[in-house]
């Protein structure tokens, strides 16, 4: 501690809190999402299954806020600066995951139509840009050639979600289905570990 | 740390509980208005686009909870010690901007009526009011030759926000067009970095 | 730092955990009372005058988990070690005061009624009784000569908050006014300020 | 802190994230169920009597998730290191527990029939399998030699309560009230102080 500057301490107190309002926000969005799953309507086994299709379209939106929570811990986890942009492409970032517990909620009913699984990946894509603009935001803020910008250099998985997004968002229109696969393979490619971009991050870990 | 006095070290120890208390209350505020969102009643466009007031309200009412979030973050930040007057009207604003989720869901549906965005900008402007006792508070409780009571004299958008909030409530029963005009003018307001406010905070940021 | 065994710092991060965690809690029921409040039915100011009760109610329901949020607060600042009775203790506070939302939206359409109000005093009692219990597993814990110890010998508020709520409950078989009458006072008795007590917490604090 | 390498210090900062997300969740999940308790229907003992059943049904599922948390929390306390693994059997985890809310919900309606206690076992069984494997991630993380592993190893309690979680599921199809039985005495297993324990992990407590 003794050679920080006491604006850097002063910086890294506002990363926590920032790290802390918006791991609040998405706990509280995870949660609220199993709120919406409504309880079977009667104690059968038919009853039970009719709410499959809602608990299933629920775990997809678990791992979506999940893997975001998981990346933004490791992106703020190299940043020492912060701004005004930080601050604000973090809010944007908030907002779009916040619609996706009302977004569950239409499509664990209508999961059969184009409309909803459009709309669940344009708000994919959108939440994947304002993390971009985070991303260019701690750039600017923390310097070039930081292990910041160099750890997100090599990230090729976050470009390939917001493709994979983008094509759901688009192939809803010829079948919902498409976009459900398309989704679930960006939560699958995330969830797997990666040992070398694990490695690269946490020398001493596992 | 070692000219710090044990009190100071224990009061920053509850600025910090009163940071995420505060936090805490924000972000379920802030995740709790999207939930009133209601998903579209069919998977067509026009039972989305029914929706979208909805959604435009909310995008207003969560940059109305942001900004809080964002100043009450610097505020305290500058901030070395509490009092019990801190403490209530830390309470006091939290109790007002609870009240917007449930402001926003009257909004949503009642969006064309003057009485709603009256109560909208009333319930802003007790929030400011609260806001400016909290800060007259910490003052109290820091002392009036401290970088906080100098950060808040120049507080000129505080000042600007009250009055746009007052002309609001009060120009809603002309038109509540008007108000949502000054209410996103706040917002907007807030949001555009202020590159000079912003260095004058954190020299060595952006 | 320096004289600190590694156990009590272990202990200390465990504290900062439980408190972390029931301001979550209390946070959380806080904003969820909010969230009961249901919009006026119509834009007119017969329907928002219709909410008043309600209103009231939740104000002072807000003031009675704040109190709690505030006492809490003061009390594990000054605590130093752990226990499981300490645990379940305070898991037992939260389960009382997580009633508090429910209570609130009964007695906000059935305010005229004895039952709501006498069962709103009974939690309020049973709260007390939780929190009697927290301190006193907190005191077995820390040692009887200890700040903590001290601090709770001259809890006059609390001893007196006990026998108002249980006055309240059963008053309100007489009629609920006079409940609310006592809760309103237990509420404006802690949100007073006390200068004496205040400063011998504080001492460099107002 | 001297002896510490940089990286440790890094992945202790993870570690507090982690704990503080979990105990959002958690803290979100708890208050959430009070949430669906409904007020009584009219102001009358028989309204109130009604609601008995669901009370009691949340004051078990309170104790559960009551009793993860402080079960991960002395858990996590011990750990030192964290991998990816660990992450993804932690959200696995609180993905499970996301779900009491609903199955609380669902019980309090149908606690006669003999399904609803079946689903509620099964995702206790699924809560503790997940525990089990985040204990798994956490050894593999920090080596078999620590006192993590020391501690798990005595995990006799975590041993019995999979065991009557999976009776309790499958005792439903036979008559309900033998799950509750066995549900109720997880809890009260765990509730009640077991002193050698809690001496084997905090020396100086008690």
């Amino acid at each position: 501690m003794a050679e920080q500057a006491p604006e850097t301490a002063h910086v890294e107190g506002s990363l926590q809190r920032l790290e802390a309002f918006s791991d609040s926000v998405m706990a509280v969005i995870i949660t609220i999402m199993a709120f919406e799953l409504k309880p079977p309507a009667a104690a059968t086994g038919a009853a039970l299954a009719d709410r499959m299709p809602g608990l299933l379209v629920y775990a997809l939106s678990f791992a979506f806020i999940g893997i975001y929570w998981n990346n933004h811990h490791h992106l703020l986890r190299s940043a020492r600066r912060l701004s005004a942009a930080v601050m604000w492409s973090n809010l944007l970032l908030l907002f779009w995951l916040s619609l996706i517990p009302v977004l569950t909620s239409w499509l664990a009913t209508s999961y059969k139509s184009s409309l909803p699984a459009a709309v669940y990946g344009a708000v994919g894509l959108l939440a994947a840009v304002s993390y971009y603009l985070l991303v260019r935001a701690l750039i600017a803020a923390n310097g070039r050639d930081t292990p910041l910008a160099r750890s997100v250099a090599r990230d090729l998985k976050g470009k390939v979600s917001v493709v994979l997004y983008a094509a759901g968002a688009a192939a809803a229109f010829i079948s919902p289905w498409i976009s459900y696969v398309l989704f679930v393979t960006v939560s699958v490619m995330w969830v797997v570990p990666d040992p070398r971009l694990a490695r690269s991050r946490h020398p001493r870990d596992g």
